[in-house]
């Protein structure tokens, strides 16, 4: 029963309208310029990164955390998710689209057979001649862009 | 009929999910540390941050940006939401939860009323003090937690 | 003679003057507006982020590292420090004050008895009262700002 | 008269040092590995947006900011060097080598006469046949790695 009205539903259009709401009651679009919402989303994930900074590594799961902690920290995530929802729509960019364009990209990229255990970035890849030529005249019917930090890659 | 097919119906919940079997397929769960996905997550900033760095200030809607400078824009902001949603899930964070909790928070500090126009933070906003009790009151009732960079501070 | 010539004497002054004849020299001050460059920043801390990103810990000195690795981990790094140092020049703000102004509030923040093997935030450290006040007092002559980030600060 | 004991002559060694005896006093090194000094800096860099981030294009020098926030924003900036000179030494990478190294990698990538008054990357600048191979052959001698986010870019 997760429908329409759970909170695993919520949507990224949701969001959007939730947010351009947000702003529009408060006359706050005036402020709301591509590079501004940028800034900020730096500054949230500036506050994300403080959370983590003097932690060493953290096991996933965050099993010895406070409750207080992780709050915070859901906070922080959710700053940089707005941030980045409302970033998107002010740029006119669908995020929705964006985002399934860019799994099929990287599902291109790291083909499963090959990729499997491997952080490697995705040229990196030790491929057959086949597979190579399949694989990137997929990636270029796909994309005409390039990206250098790819999901998964270990240099850029 | 805007279904599990449509973009525009794209939950949270639906790219945790397709997140966590890309990874699992490709093995890479033991890659998704928290702080690895944390510093890819900045790595994704930086190179959003980099399509606007030399620009000067950009219009809304990005009037004179060519089709392909929009479609790498799209890939960036989507890695950044794809190691958000990575990150959140592999700290045990229901982020559908926390955004929805924040909204109320945020719903809660910036009232419409006494916001409307101003970017300066909540503890700025002039308020009447029966308005200041009753909005710090709701506030403390709904967090335990405090963030420093609220969705429109001016300082934090 | 450790003068001019010698690296270990690089000073902030000579770094801000090589870049401002860098950028006279190409005409590039029109490019280095405050927002630029600190886009440009974000940007480079992006790419330092992508070396360490899929690496869980590593150990001081990088002793397992490439030697390739490391030079590019010197040029992510000299490309952060080159942009810091031109920004600061272009807000007008003299970093070499500031940095040893606020190396003198962290040592009155941090006073090293209290500090001791904590990375408990300053305002966290437990005091007696009287230094309480003493380290107040001090921190309160001293600044006419506050920030939220401090040199080893838990929480913000 | 701005000599060895004038601000102006504190260098990137006289910075790494100071940082050093700072941590030492308070035994601080067990929280300065390379990752937990990375995540700080973002921290740093995050507060650093949050000074800029609802003010639209900031003209050079500030003209109209009050003194308390230039103050904050020299803060800030110290904070980002602070932690950038610690983790260059904590990973055993000489700054003040890798910056000068840097700085001629940047004058053979971006030759006066090529650049001047262009943001492009380097390799977007046009060039005659013998120019390209001139500076090519100069950047392969002088570089063994390749960074995305050069000094002046466009894109990465």
């Amino acid at each position: 029963m997760n429908g329409a009205s759970g909170e695993g539903r919520l949507t990224l259009e949701d969001l959007k309208e939730k947010m351009a709401n947000f702003a529009k009651e408060r006359d706050w679009d005036q402020f709301h310029s591509p590079r501004n919402l940028l800034l900020a989303l730096v500054g949230g994930v500036g506050e994300l990164s403080e959370i983590f900074q003097w932690k060493d590594e953290v096991p996933r799961g965050l099993p010895n955390w406070e409750e207080q902690e992780k709050l915070h920290l859901g906070e922080e995530l959710s700053d940089v998710l707005l941030y980045l929802v409302r970033l998107s729509d002010n740029c006119g960019i669908d995020l929705c689209k964006a985002v399934l364009r860019k799994l099929e990209l990287n599902a291109i990229k790291y083909p499963i057979g090959l990729c499997k255990g491997s952080s490697q970035k995705h040229n990196q890849i030790k491929t057959s001649p086949e597979t190579t030529a399949t694989v990137a005249g997929a990636a270029a019917d796909a994309t005409t862009s390039t990206t250098s930090n790819d999901m998964y890659d270990l240099f850029d």
